[in-house]
């Protein structure tokens, strides 16, 4: 069978004047787009642009739905109900869908961000708030999840579509999770180990955890880069390039799961 | 021809543990829901409650976007871009829209909320702002705008269908504007009296001014009442029971528009 | 001795058009006010008229700094660095003291909100923040923290004034935490057992818990009501009434402590 | 007499995760500093880093109050009431009061941000509110103003201490009023030209419209420098050398005005 593999990016962070990323630099080399919705960051104005360029580029379109948290930029764990997860989910995706279908394309994903997704990765009931969420929206939507996460059962067994993900530019810890930013090292930023990494996970469904382990990933369908690092650009475009040259087809995720 | 007419209020204006108006009392005696966006009030539970609460009464559901201001309710004026305007009408449908889509019923409207609305009466350019952004997610949603506003000319000429909307409750100036909430006698509070500037509006197409003059306002096809004042429920019950005893039918506006 | 206590209540929780509380009903029987600083209600226009209510009660004046969550009413715990908590400790504080100078009044005490407040009572180190931020501004300002909670024991051991606190018309757990408001029973509603249970904590320093146990608070030097219940108003008045009956003086925590 | 004239540049307009400027960079090229007070940009954290770097590099502090505002960085014109921009003007400084009082410096100054100086420079009404809000806190704070302005006048006639502004890097229209950012050649970006200007306005109280005739500015206190353009820390530095060059001396306005 042909391998094949998304990569996504994080992009339309930016607020307003608040600048965040360069979106229009590694659009090119991504097939995957997660939309911020407006409450980590994103407004409408950078919403419609983010996703124009992605229309232009060709690549797909999700939402990036976030705890409400400008200020911290969703990365800080809220203690939602859940009805308000469920509910809050409903609303960033709808806002998203409204620009997508505005630009004539169709919405891919969606993708929960920073401490929503990590808290979803282990906590059954608030992965049963966003699974909701998203199949009242529409239950055709495909959601990014890490592989064997609470996040990734509950929408499996919702009979959501579900793409598994790797982070080619973090470390892992041996049960799996990513090294917090916050520690030295938990970013990879060589673009040869970052392809290996990449064509591994794939290829074998195994990365090397920070502590020289092997963690079993399974099944990889979408890789993720990140857009704000000084290098970013280049490491998508050594990533995609070093995907074909491994045989590994690099396409957006709705085209294959 | 059998007259016919629309009965709107604003609802879902609660944000979080702030409570605003009394929609389950309201509800049942109107035929057009404005729902908060999140922009100068709701918030997604209250969103998803409203719509969900318009759906058992059979009330037809629009969406109520406004300048982003929650601290002033969308009352104050805001100079906004117009690509700023646009895409802010956008996310906010959308947003709407998919708790619509959730509950399995339509979007019939878009009005606009409190100072953008104002603006929109006589602002050429934030009209068309607003109706790009309406156009863009669906050109079937139906526009409520003032009779021989600069908001209702723009939409009719982009072909929207346009609700032309008197407001039962407030006084007018000669100019067709509404006598501002900060003025004494604003409020018109008497049941009989608001019964009947509405039937007359809508039969003759005028209402009698602050001054005593009679402005024209021409065809009306939907009657705004307030929700927030507190015989509101008893005037929108009066006002429903006066239209149809008058032999006015009261029913949404997407039915007959 | 003579037996003093303090009666206080969150005040200024409106936000904007969006009103919660009777301020002006409650304000006459209370004597230290904990003034919202606009991160869980609370704005500007708001600030000023509940500080300028509070002198003309001869109200003592305390900032009631939240988490940065309005659509939350700071109910929802977040995950803060130790900066974040510490340095909006000190932004909150600041801006309320800038009202009560304004007004010529002092600023008597800081009392956290919500759930930094029930956070505060087990984490130590959230408490040193919020104990860093006081101190930053003002090393004088009283701090209200439940007894034998984290927050009282840092703050004392940092050398501020604390004020121990009994929430009047709420239920203990056998651990001396509150019941949840989303329980049952959780609330005391009648006025008599509410000044009994008052009268008692002041005079014997003890609580009947819900299970019927005894939890000692030890000493207790003021008293929260709340104000958003139907009847607070005359439960405020009663228990000022029925403390004064028992020979209990009450005054702002200031004046003793 | 001795020529003097002040330095101050618009710093801490980051926003969380949002990153604004290089405040280190032109810190020690200035000598008044306004700090945003996060109604249009800044955050708890954001302000107390930009004090303490002031205080380092004995910059004197003063508070940056903007219309409410973060999606539109306080640049797009709202229409409050009086004592909304007067309570906002009190909630603002007091918050940046107190982490100037943390870090043991004093404030020196306010200056309102972007569109409300804008709308101050003309309108009485917003001047004799932001004034009020001023002197409520403290009237000994300098206000800085463009010469000739409505918010000059007002501050003057309250006989609070008033610095008048020169705008080192943009250019007048004939009336006084800055050619708008939109424009083409709005921005003086050449140090040569800059410093030339800034000396002029010192020297000869003029300076050369865009049209190429002379506006009469009277007095300049107070040198406005841009910290966000490529350049900036070249052309503040080139500022303050040519400043010293033609024997004008560089110090805070509070020690001479």
């Amino acid at each position: 069978v042909e391998l094949r593999v998304d990569v996504n990016c994080d992009l339309g962070e930016s607020f307003g004047v608040f600048r965040v990323g360069n979106d229009a630099e590694i659009m090119p080399h991504i097939t995957s787009a997660n939309v911020a919705c407006g409450f980590h960051a994103g407004d409408p104005v950078t919403i419609a642009r983010t996703v124009s360029l992605a229309k232009k580029c060709k690549v797909a379109v999700g939402a990036h739905p976030s705890f409400p948290d400008l200020a911290g930029f969703g990365r800080r764990e809220m203690k939602l109900a859940s009805e308000e997860v469920e509910d809050s989910m409903l609303y960033q995706i709808s806002a998203v869908y409204g620009f997508a279908r505005a630009a004539g394309v169709g919405l891919q994903h969606v993708k929960p961000h920073g401490a929503l997704y990590n808290v979803a990765a282990k906590d059954q009931s608030i992965s049963e708030a966003i699974v909701k969420g998203i199949q009242k929206f529409d239950a055709d939507l495909i959601v990014f999840a890490p592989p064997r996460s609470a996040l990734a059962n509950v929408a499996l067994r919702a009979k959501l579509r579900v793409a598994l993900e790797f982070f080619a530019d973090r470390e892992y810890n041996p049960d799996g999770s990513l090294v917090s930013r916050s520690q030295d090292g938990s970013v990879v930023r060589d673009a040869r180990q970052l392809v290996q990494r990449s064509v591994n996970a794939v290829r074998e469904g195994t990365v090397e955890t920070v502590d020289g382990r092997v963690f079993k990933l399974g099944r990889v369908d979408t890789i993720c880069v990140h857009g704000d690092t000084p290098n970013a650009v280049k490491l998508a475009q050594a990533l995609k390039k070093g995907l074909t040259e491994a045989e590994i087809k690099v396409e957006p995720v709705g085209s294959f799961i």
